[in-house]
């Protein structure tokens, strides 16, 4: 195949006993047996056994001598089937291994900083300082064999389906009063930026405009927000779009992209069509628009119930236009400390309060606020939530989305499968156009660029008017959301008014968007599907830093390369900014502080 | 298909007359002929011609009357076969035409900025400021179709071969002496910055450590350069490289994306295995490492012939170590006026001179150094430049490089096909490790990462020692390069030395790297492929901002969103960052200039 190898050694098999063959690779494990070494040799392919006997290759005993784990080697041998008694039958080479004529190391490896066998051990930001040794961890190799097969499988629907590829621009404008933008000075026009993107909204609704009618792109994304467990700087989504489409083509497409991925990873193929689910079901069952429909534990409606309850929390809220909601977590054998935390967490999500009930064996229910409900409501409780003895039932009185809200966390904390090889896509619809935002105005729930179902519904009754924007919910997580885009200019301004953005700060904005939907814009819809979860999901890890090549610490520094780092001045000289004053002042103290002067 | 439309329009042929379709798209020309409207509907598939005749579609009449060019329409119809006499055998569409019954706007556009149907009107930042427009005409729509083929074509040949689709970041370190990085400035480390990637260079070889084998992907990388008219800030490569590969292994895997990508785009095969040449070769017989070999006229060596002149200028070229190159240029119909300009040419491009000399119909060389040269100096020089009457011979007497390089590109300016269907593909091969820097010392032919032929070689002639490195070439363009990579520690320190980058520096610089080379780093090798010029050759676009959807001009602006701009203090706060005094001031001056006050 190469002047390094004849073959890969994870493909061999009986087939091929008798064959000479060349392999190349590191050493996985060495094993030393009277005199003989045992060597798993690893390549791309997998891992074959070969065997160093200083008796049959006499050359190759003073290189065995130097030989350790992780060196990069070359091997001529024979493929011969193992001594009976010898066959791993887990290995997919099991029957056989490599008798060594030739061994020659192509590459020594100082001793390892970590052991490769045993990833859980090592400090994430160890790991991160030598990726490319983390990396060679089987299962780091295959989440990055199945990132790119998710990648090819998307890319693969695209393309069957007459998607264009498209790369926008990745040096854009910045928005003044937009997110945070990841800025890029100019040097051509000094003190002036670019923004990096935070997606391709603009340009691939601009490709629309421009008649392109299919477009796709595998985009980098830019987001320069505190950083999450699950979020990076950089990121990675499928971002589509097409004209003279609406939700249903979207949807569908979307559903063709979720069984190609996952016929490809996982071999399977996913119940069709995909379950779809209302905004306001989602959050009525199961308190969140990304509901994990792995699991029941449903949020249950208790207003008839208690509708002349006369315990005073429940009567008042009730009184107040609030709703008393539910849910059965079951058998989780809490301990009254356990109900305790789990009341502060209540709070702490916002409610104000959380009674909890546990049904006993012989059916009663035992409770701090038993004594204030009548026994109606307490075997009414116990039948509405479907309880067996020794469930556990939690209860929110409270306005409905703090109620639901609160209960859909409790939910997940107590109920979602950690692991689990299931599947469950989920597209949610009908989404507001609008939610009230942190000051008590109207912000967009998707983005301003969303059509409402109905234009007139949208002015007259904005708190309620629905859009045409739809999420893709995978386990619970979102994997992207997307909408019939606004095509119509005067829409998009009246957008623009219920918003509270004068014409003047829209122009400022959005001038130019705003004046490319005045020249025959055709109907439009989109999506965009975040690759990094996915691939996450689907490999079942933890963090999306696992299935990304060289991802940042979650301070957004590089541990491998030092990333980001202090530049020269001279470097910004040309590009007319500088370090502020006060930030060097605090590097010169710190420096000061590391190195203290001898007189001191 | 849609709820928009049943067909795309410039798919209807002979075969559907008689059928009812719904029809969506642009109305791309409109003529009126006693009272009835043809329309061409121009939609991503093509161009059908639509009748809208006010009789049969009564309610289509007050719409035809604001029908303007590049509105969005939707229609119903039925198609029939055109009356005899008006087919149009140049249109795939030609035979049929659809009568239109219903026609509804989908979206009105304003009056043109310019027309689409002759892209050579229109100034360029104009074209820019409306890409969206500039995009819908034939030729560039037909541009972004080609780029998206050239891609998966590439892509196909990629995972044919199993290769990794892998994504490097792009929010890197910057390194502080290397060429100008685009920077980036961290929020959570204040002052900071991260550089956008020049090439995935150093991280391709990572994932070559971490085990990766082959690795592939379509990079995004950033040049921070004064822009020439082939240049852009953003740019795309095929950033590929291999494990246990050699030269050979990546010459034979380019040679089949090459082939893949024509035939993808022309639909031809190209002749295959693709010519080598070595680098000495190509600036022998072309003065160029990039040789256009669409056509002949080559550089021919005229040392033996002007070995013993008396011509003075040869003789002292001669003396100090120089040589005497010419070129046949064919009859070019140059006057006096003509050659004085190559001269200056040629003094312009470093030569000390340039000699031209034509050929009479008689045989005789007509030149203004004729009477200082032997007439077997002439007749030698017409029988090696195999000159026929008419031809004009150019000479130039200079050091090696120096005489090349002019003829190479007076050879260029009068030789090289504007546009010309050929497609002349070459792999230049053998070039040097180093070449000489502005300053005197040694500068890496390639990157320092290149691996030589004979590291002994290099140490004792690095003048003239070979590297492990290629060029693809193709019509005369440099399409990409690539190297076999030093794997080991130790040559990697010795070209650093080399190089005169003292141990202190090359930590510095590239210490995690040497270190990451410290465990078993496999022998590898790998190339970049420039998309965009790729692209722009295969379409026959003079300059690669064609081939790209949107460009910024030479300037680095975008005239469409206003790209780079100015950003609020408030985004900059938070990034340690300021607008340097001085640049803050001149903006003040200019808007002072701008807007003069109403007592000045």
């Amino acid at each position: 195949m190469t002047t390094y190898r004849t073959r890969h050694g994870g493909t061999l098999r009986a087939d091929d006993v008798g064959a000479e063959v060349q392999l190349a690779g590191w050493v996985a494990r060495r094993r030393d047996h009277g005199g003989v070494a045992f060597i798993d040799l690893r390549d791309a392919s997998g891992i074959v056994q070969i065997v160093v006997n200083p008796d049959e290759a006499p050359a190759s005993s003073e290189v065995l001598r130097s030989l350790r784990t992780e060196f990069c080697i070359s091997v001529t041998g024979r493929v011969r089937a193992r001594p009976e008694g010898t066959k791993n039958p887990e290995m997919v080479t099991g029957e056989i291994e490599v008798a060594v004529a030739i061994l020659d190391v192509l590459s020594a490896a100082d001793v390892l900083p970590f052991q490769l066998d045993d990833r859980f051990d090592a400090d994430e930001v160890r790991r991160l300082k030598y990726r490319y040794l983390d990396l060679r961890r089987d299962r780091m190799a295959a989440n990055l064999r199945a990132r790119s097969a998710v990648i090819r499988a998307m890319r693969h629907v695209m393309e069957e389906r007459g998607f264009l590829e498209v790369e926008t621009p990745t040096l854009v404008v910045s928005t003044p009063e937009g997110a945070r933008d990841m800025l890029v000075p100019s040097r051509l026009r000094p003190g002036q930026f670019y923004a990096l993107p935070q997606s391709p909204q603009l340009f691939k609704q601009l490709l629309m405009v421009a008649g392109v009618e299919r477009y796709y792109q595998i985009a980098r994304c830019y987001r320069d927000e505190d950083f999450r467990s699950d979020r990076q700087v950089e990121f990675t989504q499928l971002d589509l779009e097409g004209s003279f489409w609406d939700q249903e083509g979207v949807l569908d497409t979307l559903e063709a992209i979720a069984a190609g991925v996952v016929r490809e990873v996982r071999g399977v193929d996913i119940p069709r069509p995909i379950p779809r689910m209302t905004y306001n079901e989602a959050m009525t069952r199961y308190g969140t628009d990304k509901p994990d429909v792995r699991f029941g534990m449903e949020i249950q409606n208790l207003d008839e119930l208690f509708a002349d309850s006369e315990f005073r929390v429940f009567a008042d809220n009730m009184a107040s236009g609030g709703t008393v909601r539910g849910l059965n977590v079951g058998n989780q054998g809490l301990s009254r400390t356990g109900f305790d935390k789990l009341v502060d967490q209540a709070k702490d999500l916002g409610a104000k309060g959380l009674f909890w009930m546990v049904v006993e064996q012989n059916g009663s229910v035992r409770s701090p606020v038993a004594k204030f409900l009548r026994s109606e409501e307490l075997t009414g409780l116990v039948s509405a939530m479907e309880a067996q003895p020794g469930d556990a039932l939690l209860v929110v009185a409270d306005d409905f989305h703090t109620a639901v809200g609160v209960l859909g966390q409790l939910r997940l904390d107590l109920g979602q499968p950690a692991r689990h090889d299931d599947l469950e896509f989920l597209f949610i619809v009908d989404f507001p156009v609008f939610e009230h935002a942190a000051d008590g105005g109207l912000a967009p729930a998707h983005h301003p660029f969303t059509a409402p179902v109905d234009v007139e519904e949208m002015r007259t009754s904005p708190d309620t008017a629905i859009s045409k924007s739809y999420d893709m919910v995978l386990n619970g997580a979102e994997l992207g959301s997307g909408s019939v885009r606004i095509h119509d200019p005067e829409v998009q301004a009246q957008v623009f008014e219920i918003l509270g953005i004068s014409q003047e700060q829209a122009q400022a904005r959005f001038g130019w968007f705003m004046e490319a939907l005045r020249y025959g814009t055709p109907p439009h819809a989109g999506f965009a599907i975040g690759v990094d979860r996915l691939v996450a999901i689907l490999q079942n890890e933890p963090n999306i830093r696992e299935v990304m090549p060289f991802p940042k610490t979650q301070t957004g520094a590089d541990p491998l390369t030092g990333a980001p780092g202090r530049v020269d001045e001279g470097q910004l000289e040309e590009l007319g900014i500088e370090v502020r004053a006060d930030v060097k002042a605090e590097w010169s103290a710190s420096q000061t502080d590391a190195v203290p002067s001898e007189s001191s």
